[in-house]
């Protein structure tokens, strides 16, 4: 019996360095040490094909900033061995990332995360390669970098055999659509705040609906975007909110 | 005449070795070096108190994972002077980060950032302190470190003094409520696909007319949320869907 194959992530990026940083730590570092998945990080520029190297130049139209040229691009995503794995572009012009989405490429054989760096990249290989453009939030990063970490972080903590019973992934934000419901640990008493009382009954079917009902509260109070999407998936008409 | 005090940001974190990582780098590692920011990573099990360093115990009422200690997470807070700054409680329960909210911490003295890992962190800390709960986004990570290098990532480069004409902010993302236009740079035929020719015609108005039309095309289609704020701030009607 062979061992499957590691979920295999390469990154496309002109800081190539800047991985596996605290991916080599912690669950994701132990994962990638077991072999449970497998980072390359290809550096843009050695695929420039001039003598300086050059991964970009100025807009066409004028304006601020530089472009990754398409050529470049292209050729690092010849040189990534892409095969089956979705070829992602990082940017705030994309896709929100959610939780579907991370349990979609955690579930598939890899992912191709393509970094961008200053204005962003010549948008006819995004569409020539049929990139996926995906954003990690509504904010402006210096580059997919940091975005690239996040997205790899929620994907390989759902690799079998990454978690163990201290990181649970059963009852977890998003799972039922909602947020999460408050956590409290020891002491039952601390700088006189109690712990709720219903979770000390030891009356398990009381304690799971004070549970639901907190996590609907707060993704109402929170989220109404979120809450919202809940309600219509379930067919369900919104409770009206409990009295505080 | 002295130096302005840098930008600081404490992280309080299970894993102080994580930071600062990629933020060693590039922009914000140069910015680092020359004393813009300035960065301490707290080890939250420092602030243990009993001999095994504990920093967790079970959920009070049951379930999976352990819960960050409401004493250790407040001794931690203590030891991180807070002073004016926002003490940011990363997790995906909290209000979404946007690009408003880092123009808020980075025009601010910095920030301090309590990472959670496994279940959370006991609410009780959370309302005592009264902690800004934020998420950077709707999906779920092995802990908060991920999520506190895209914030800080995100804030540096505003920070007066890190953006060169190469990462110019004028024209970016979501400064206007709209994603940004696509962008495009030589050759001007690259594999049978042509820059859209207005941007070669040299009419700095029409470019800037073209370059508004798609930004608001984009956002239209990929983020009717966002289109709709825009058009509402605007007070004005969303336009018909323009023929492709």
């Amino acid at each position: 019996m062979t061992a499957p194959a590691p979920w295999h992530a390469t990154i496309i990026t002109l800081f190539p360095e800047m991985f596996p940083g605290p991916l080599g730590q912690s669950l994701a570092g132990r994962a990638l040490k077991d072999g449970i998945w497998a980072l390359d990080a290809l550096q843009l520029r050695d695929f420039a094909h001039d003598k300086h190297r050059s991964v970009d130049d100025t807009p066409c139209g004028g304006g601020a900033g530089m472009v990754l040229k398409p050529d470049v691009v292209d050729a690092a995503c010849e040189g990534a061995a892409i095969a089956a794995r979705p070829l992602v572009y990082l940017t705030p012009r994309g896709a929100p990332l959610n939780q579907a989405m991370v349990r979609e490429f955690a579930t598939g054989p890899g992912v191709v995360l393509l970094c961008g760096r200053y204005e962003g990249v010549d948008q006819r290989v995004v569409e020539a390669r049929g990139m996926r453009e995906v954003s990690v939030g509504d904010f402006v990063l210096s580059g997919g970098e940091p975005a690239a970490l996040v997205l790899l972080d929620a994907c390989i903590r759902l690799l079998p055999g990454v978690m163990g019973a201290a990181e649970s992934a059963d009852e977890e934000s998003f799972s039922a659509g909602l947020l999460e419901y408050p956590h409290y640990t020891r002491p039952v008493e601390w700088q006189g705040r109690a712990v709720p009382p219903v979770l000390l009954s030891g009356h398990h079917a009381e304690i799971v609906k004070w549970r639901h009902a907190e996590a609907e509260r707060i993704t109402r109070e929170r989220r109404p975007d979120l809450f919202n999407q809940y309600t219509a998936s379930r067919g369900a008409l919104a409770r009206p909110p409990a009295a505080a």
